[in-house]
Order: C-alpha cells, then structure tokens, then sequence
C-alpha cells in the first residue's frame, strides 16, 4: 500500500489558504477556492480535493488567471443575475451572486445567473447542494473544450459539458446529481494512458474516426459522448446555453483562446434556480414528501441515490479527517516554494 | 409493398377535427389535438400522427378524459404560469397559457409554465419548437407511467420521461431534439412482442431484474434508462421537476391513478423558456450567430443535427402530401361510426 497522510479538514483548508495565496491569488479568492477543495477532500472526489492546488497554481503561473479580479455583479433582467468573473476564477463570481441570484429565484419563482469570463476547474455539486439547501431546486451545466466528437462524427467539438442538478431534501442531505455528458472525464484517458491500458470500448475514437480502446489514438482522436444521439444532444444544449446563450464562449472557442497552454478552460457558467415555495405555496411541504417517495421507491430495491458515496466519505472524514497520498502531499508542500526559474 | 392512401395535410387536419368531435372533444380541444397530429403526420413521426386518434378515442370511451375541460389559468409568480388542465388533454392548455408564458419570459429574462392534471399524449417538440419560432430558448418535460427500473435496482420507478429543447435559429428551422429517457419507448418493446422479435441488449430486465431480450419477459419486468446511471440520475430530475415541484404527479402515481385502464397517462408537464435578448440585449444576434457555428462544425463533417430528418420529411409533406398506411386509415375512418356496443 502507498504511504499516505492524515490531515483534518481545517488543515486541509489551511494548507489550500496558504498554497494559494502564496501563489498570488487574494484572500478573497483562496477562501472561495478553498471552501470547495475542502469539500472535494472531505467527500473522497480525488480528482477535485488538495489535487486541483496543483491545477490553480499551474493555471495562475501560465500568467492566465488574474488572482485578483474582482467579480461585476450586474442585475441583467428581473430574473437574472449577471457576473463578470473578469479572467478570474469561477468560485468567487459564484459566491458574488449567490445571494442575488437566491433573491430572485425567490421573489419570481425561477432565476438564473450567468457567470462569464470565468476560469474554470471546479465539480458543480458544490454550487447547486448549497442552493438545495437554501430550499432550492438547483441545475448548472459549463462546457469546457472541444474533446468530444458529436454523435454520427468523427471530430471533436463539445466539451466534457457536465450537468449537475440538486433538490431539497427537508432535514437531509440534499438530491445531487454532477455528470459529465462525455462517456468518461478527460483525465481518465489520460490515466489509461499512464498505466498503459487499454480503454472500454465506446469511450473514444481515433484520429480518422475509428472507434480505439488505445488512449494515445483516443488522444490525438475523440473522445464520444455517453449515451449516444442523446447524450450528444444534451452536450449540444450546455454548450447552447451555457455559451451563446450567457454570451460566453463555446468549448471550441475556450480551446482556441488556451492557445495550448493547456490551463484550466475559460468559459462561462450558467445556473437555474427554482422556488418550490413559489410553486407550491402552502402544499410545498406535502410535494416535498412526494418526493421522498420516490427516493424511497429507489433506495428500497437496493439501488443507490447518485450521492450516497460522497454523503458516505463525508460523514466519515467530518469525524476522522481524510487520508491523501503522500507523493501528492509532498507536491502540494513544493507549491508553497518559490517556483523554479 | 402494403397499401398506402395519399392524404394533403388539409385532409389530415379535416379527418382529425372530424374523429374528435365526433367522439366527445369540444371544438377548442380538437382544433389543439388536430394541430399536432397534423405535424407529427408531416414530419413523418408515424406514432404521433393519425395512429393517436385511435389513443384520443380510446382514452375519452373510456371516461378518463373531459372532452370539454376548460383549461384555468393561474399567474402563479412573476416568472411562473399555471395552467389547470383540469383533466382534459394537455394540447389545449399548453395554446391556454403560451401567450402568457411567452410574455413572462420576455419581461423578466426566464419563465416556467406547469400544466396540471393533464392527459398526455403527445410529443414535446412541437411545443419546445413553437417557443422557438417565438426567438426563445425552450425546454419541456413529463413523466408518464412507471415501466422503468433505476440504475442498479430491478423494479420499475420512473417513466419513459421524455425531455426536448429547442434553440431558435434566425431565417431556419429551430434546432430541436426530443427523447425519452428510457433506451427505448413502450411502444418498441410492443412493436417486438407483436412481431416475434428479440429486444438488443441494454432494453430491459426481466421481473427477477436479470437482462433480458425477451419482449414478454421485458412487459412483465423493467425497462432501462439510457446512459446508464447517467440516463437514470435525468430521469429522476425529470421525475422531480415535472412532478413534486409542480405539485403533480410521478409516473408511479399516475400509473396507479390509471387503475389498469391503459388509458393515456395523467400527470404535469414542465416547460421553460429563457429569453436571449433578455440576457444579452445588443449582443444578442452576434451570440445567435456564434451558436451557428457550433452546428456547422456538427453538419461539416457529416453528422446529423437531432431534427434534420423530420424537417426533411416537413419539406417534402408541404409539396406532396403525406403517405398513410391504409390499414390504418380504415381503423381511423371507423371512429367516425358510433362505438359498438
């Protein structure tokens, strides 16, 4: 077994504070990074915990992201809010709006806020679990950059294009649901390349169009959408809405303005709001329960909720902290150095 | 070859308005139902053409449906309509609120529009794609009766619960797709039992909740969402947006509601609509466009966009009229002579 360290989550957090402020990002902008670093470790996504410093510090480096911006809130319609991230990073945008954008979702019923111009590295189930548990139903979807060929092609255009989606559980934790609409993430072709195996069939095709289970081929190809036509379609609809529509960038112009640096994608982000109260008025409570139902219905057969394992990891890492690889530990400490020349 | 009858679509539309209210629907409702099966006729959808007659006739003999509901109207929040259907079908209170919906998506940026206690059998693009033409954004979904199982469970949960999404195109034909969740529709699973025919693999579990590809077996058992976990987690929001949070039911409850009666289901719909010059003003043709190039780098290299084959087969109804089996037009022509006792 690899060596590992245990960390509580308040030096989880301290140690993110002080990597990325070290590495010229403001206060404000490593708490708000922090906070969903924290919560990455703390629910055992790897790939989204004290890993993703590494992914800040390289972006900021690259002299791509302004550590400093300062997110422009703008109040666009009566239900949408606006925020102009101004080339930083999408959290502290996301933390600028909230309390506008839960204003409006509840004083007309449905919002959504736009966030634009925003760097962007973080899972979505962070955002839309703490609009759940304002009493919101939550959906937000990004593109990212042209990896993913669409259904019936053979060159990439969409991104990995996630969509994540929360609902309000009175006294629990919330419904949340955060997927990708490619077949798999980027970062797990790259992986089977690493470790040199062969990928699942249906996760990528080569460079003239062929389906590969070779991740080197895969890489230089496209990867395919989960499910088909369909799945294809709903990456076309993030990448529609989560782009032209908020005036942001699709993930094939994100990709042209990375020019290969290979930093985090820039992008826009689109967030909906829903207000069972204004629904529902006073019968709120009794559909809530409805809904209860049908997480009954699937939970009794023995299936599984889509976040039951991270509400697991959480619950267990809030009493005894988390365990990291100490090779990625040891990285992160290297980040607190000066960067070599 | 079977045979065929050459119909215009004035003589579909006639045909319709004629079988309807000669079988019980006001003048309002026929006109909504006929408009619908008129399109799905030209568009070549064959199961949402003339063949839904047979289900309109069927669903009102068999006292489910109030032929002469009058849809009631609920201005329910700044961005929310509400329209009671009041158990008639859900065509004529979609046309009920739509002016209303249009205007509160226009003036406050993002609408919602919940049809209530409605029976339902109709597809949703034509609807997403009528919002569409109006130059917004749209979405619409349903759930139905509960045929099919979670990820990773055995028993029938949700419905085929069917999501479409329609983008406006200026000077073209809306981008639009509309699919069912489930990997298949009812209707296929049917289609192989009458003809004798294995299912492919993927479909559907048997009542033990092994995969199976006999249709008999598939009837008595589950089906499968699409996507995997993926198609099952959509199925869910969908399950929850267009049931609890409009106060109407899932598919297990409108299952159970039906009582056996094969009627076509009872239950809400959800429809949004997000206004581009609300959230882009001035900017709003330059990002419509840039929208354009995300679908040309789809159809340059040789891939579909989700409604280029109904388009087609619109463009060749317009000049030709539309080719139905005569089979079927017979058992249509027979709803016009009084049920058998």
């Amino acid at each position: 077994m690899s060596e590992t360290v245990q960390l509580s989550l308040a030096e989880v957090r301290e140690l993110s504070l002080n990597v990325l402020q070290r590495n010229g990002y403001s206060e404000a902008h490593s708490e708000a990074i922090a906070d969903v670093i924290v919560a990455g470790q703390r629910d055992d996504c790897q790939s989204h915990g004290l890993y993703r410093l590494l992914v800040c510090v390289q972006t900021i480096r690259h002299g791509k992201v302004d550590g400093h911006a300062v997110p422009e809130l703008v109040d666009q319609a009566a239900s949408i809010v606006r925020v102009d991230a101004r080339f930083g990073n999408s959290l502290l945008a996301f933390q600028t709006g909230l309390p506008h954008f839960i204003q409006k979702a509840r004083a007309t019923g449905v919002a959504a806020m736009a966030i634009n111009n925003c760097f962007h590295f973080s899972a979505l189930w962070p955002e839309v679990e703490q609009l759940a548990t304002e009493g919101l139903v939550a959906m937000a979807m990004t593109p990212s950059h042209s990896w993913v060929a669409p259904a019936g092609g053979t060159k990439p255009v969409f991104g990995t294009n996630p969509i994540a989606f929360a609902w309000p559980r009175p006294g629990k934790t919330p419904f949340v649901f955060d997927f990708a609409t490619s077949a798999i993430a980027r970062g797990d072709i790259e992986l089977h390349r690493r470790q040199g195996k062969a990928l699942p069939e249906g996760w990528a095709i080569d460079a003239d169009g062929n389906p590969t289970t070779d991740p080197v081929a895969a890489l230089k190809g496209a990867m395919l959408t989960f499910g088909g036509h369909k799945g294809s379609a709903l990456s076309a609809m993030i990448e529609l809405m989560a782009g032209p529509l908020i005036g942001d960038m699709t993930s094939a112009e994100s990709m042209d303005f990375d020019a290969g640096a290979g930093a985090t994608p820039c992008h826009g982000e689109l967030l909906l709001a829903f207000d069972p109260i204004a629904f529902l008025g006073d019968r709120a409570s009794e559909d809530l329960q409805r809904a209860e139902n049908l997480f009954e219905a699937i939970t009794n057969q023995g299936a599984r909720l889509p976040s039951e394992r991270r509400y697991a990891a959480r619950a267990e890492s809030g009493v005894h902290g988390v365990e990291v690889p100490k090779a990625l530990y040891d990285d992160v400490l290297r980040l607190l150095e000066p960067p070599k020349a």
